[in-house]
């Protein structure tokens, strides 16, 4: 991670004649952007890359395990210059613990152009460590179509804020997670891992990914249900969807699956109208408990078990390794925060 | 150019599952960003491409001009790109004589995502017009490659408004309006034109991009030196350089060049302090006049005038005509507006 991030801001002042103070800019924004993450997506990178050699029969080398820790600190820096843009549209105040980027004084709106920069990081980081090898336009076309699919999810996203009530459905929440969420966190990072280890048959990647995207939108749900139930001590942070009139699972499931007049009229009245900690919000709340939403999400949760069991011969008949598939599940499966 | 957007918009609902409200709005915000500028850049493009094949023997045909014209809009569009994150950046009102995208009340913040958006269709118009072609990988990397100088140069300009007056040097006006303006005014769409009529010698693209950097470094001096002293009207718009402390031409000549004590001490106390049309602002313009900028930028003019001559026979000896030098000179040269 350092390493990738150094090599890259050391040659800025012989390529780009860029001064000191501003290779040190570039440096603080990477640094403070791109490091200090989870690191789930770039770990996906490596685990799935492991997990398909030892499929095949091949034991990884130090040079395959570098090759897959690039491509997932390729995802890491797409993810910061999404969150650096999403972290100013949304007005947020913190990510990960620390003030976000453009809150801090000096930086402001100087704010976009670093997330430019650091789109523009992740082509640099494919062209140095992969530009010779056959895969490289797959690699950079793979990366250009999921970032454009998630400024889809977040045109998505962004227009709610426009919409009615009415329109908040269960498929464009669907729609909204699948896009925003799904393809870059899910699909991206083991993509990666199939294109590196010398997959090429498009069934896989297809199977691949209708198994995935399950997986992130199913992951999104967890996270929308969880800002409503979840103890904030619990979480690390205050759900604020009621107040901000999101499309969450539990709304667009309370409106338009599950609904009562009276819930309806309810919503009407105080969805995205009340604040954080209010009493309205708690009788929102309430209402999605009433509907049976929370009995509704442990159905969606098994299902969503079934359906990926489902699964299972297809991504087996790819030449995949099912564990992949199972491990991630395991991991957010009836996740509490 | 309504084709390349018309075909782009057209498929945003099947390969990306977008509503019809979401899809409007991509062509809204294409149409309103993409269309309607001068078009100097895309048609730099077209131009140099008709010489080249000129000069190589070969009649340029509809489909050739079609070529030139599609990676003319790439340009467009990268440059749309770069103008929208701009506006918003520098906090500006109006844009080609409307209001800046971003300042329009239903749009605000979504701006944001809108540019990265009209970036990645850059992207989409290459894949989709030369994805099957040899020249492919160099059009992306030179896209990519001059997106980041942009870049750059977008850091080196903002990181001046936290700069000492003393730091506004000369040295660091050509590095900011060399990267910020020439190479993707000036040297991306040449470059584009050659590499798509079949020029491949490296030292061919190394003195192009010479003589089109001192071009697009001089049109970027131009527009510093009429920013103080072109009449509005003529203009089209007010000059604000010196109220936004702009380490624009004049100053870094007049604080570091040609300075003298007294001098020095008006610009410490009034530069970038001072409203557009107030004593100060007219005093600021004075003292340029004063230590003899007007003659000193004519100098500058007829130097430019000679290092590119000088450039002729280099230009002759890659087997580039000239006659596209030449005539990018003349339209710029000593223009008033
Ligand atoms: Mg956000
Ligand atoms: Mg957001
Ligand atoms: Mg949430
Ligand atoms: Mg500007
Ligand atoms: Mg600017
Ligand atoms: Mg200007």
């Amino acid at each position: 991670g350092r390493q990738i991030l150094k090599e890259m801001v050391d040659e800025l002042p012989a390529l780009y004649e860029l001064p000191q103070k501003e290779a040190k800019w570039v440096e603080d924004s990477l640094e403070y952007n791109t490091q200090g993450g989870k690191m789930n997506r770039g770990l996906i990178v490596v685990e799935t890359g492991v997990a398909i050699m030892k499929h095949q029969g091949r034991e990884p080398t130090n040079a395959d395990l570098n090759r897959f820790a690039v491509l997932g600190w390729a995802v890491e820096y797409l993810q910061a210059c999404m969150l650096m843009a999403d972290d100013m549209m949304d007005g947020s105040v913190t990510r990960r613990g620390n003030p976000c980027w453009y809150r801090l004084p000096h930086v402001g709106l100087l704010n976009t152009n670093d997330f430019l920069m650091v789109e523009m990081f992740v082509y640099k980081i494919l062209k140095r460590h992969f530009g010779q090898e056959r895969i490289f336009p797959w690699l950079m076309d793979l990366f250009l179509e999921t970032t454009f699919q998630t400024e889809c999810g977040q045109l998505l996203d962004s227009i709610c804020a426009n919409c009615e009530l009415e329109e908040l459905t269960t498929e464009r929440w669907t729609l909204i997670v699948k896009y925003k969420t799904a393809f870059y966190s899910f699909y991206l990072p083991v993509a990666l891992a199939m294109l590196v280890t010398g997959v090429r048959d498009k069934k896989a990647f297809d199977t691949a990914r209708d198994a995935l995207l399950l997986m992130g939108i199913y992951f999104q749900a967890q996270d929308d249900y969880l800002d409503a139930f979840a103890s904030p001590e619990v979480l690390g942070k205050v759900g604020t969807d009621i107040q901000d009139k999101k499309c969450s699972w539990l709304f667009a499931h309370a409106y338009h699956e599950q609904s009562t007049p009276e819930a309806i009229k309810f919503l009407d009245e105080h969805y995205g109208k009340c604040e954080v900690g209010s009493q309205e919000e708690s009788k929102i709340k309430e209402v999605y408990r009433e509907l049976g939403l929370q009995e509704l999400f442990q159905e969606y949760e098994e299902d969503v078990e079934n359906r990926l069991e489902d699964f299972k011969s297809q991504v087996k008949a790819a030449d995949l390794p099912w564990s992949v598939f199972d491990r991630f599940f395991q991991l957010i499966h009836k996740r509490r925060k």
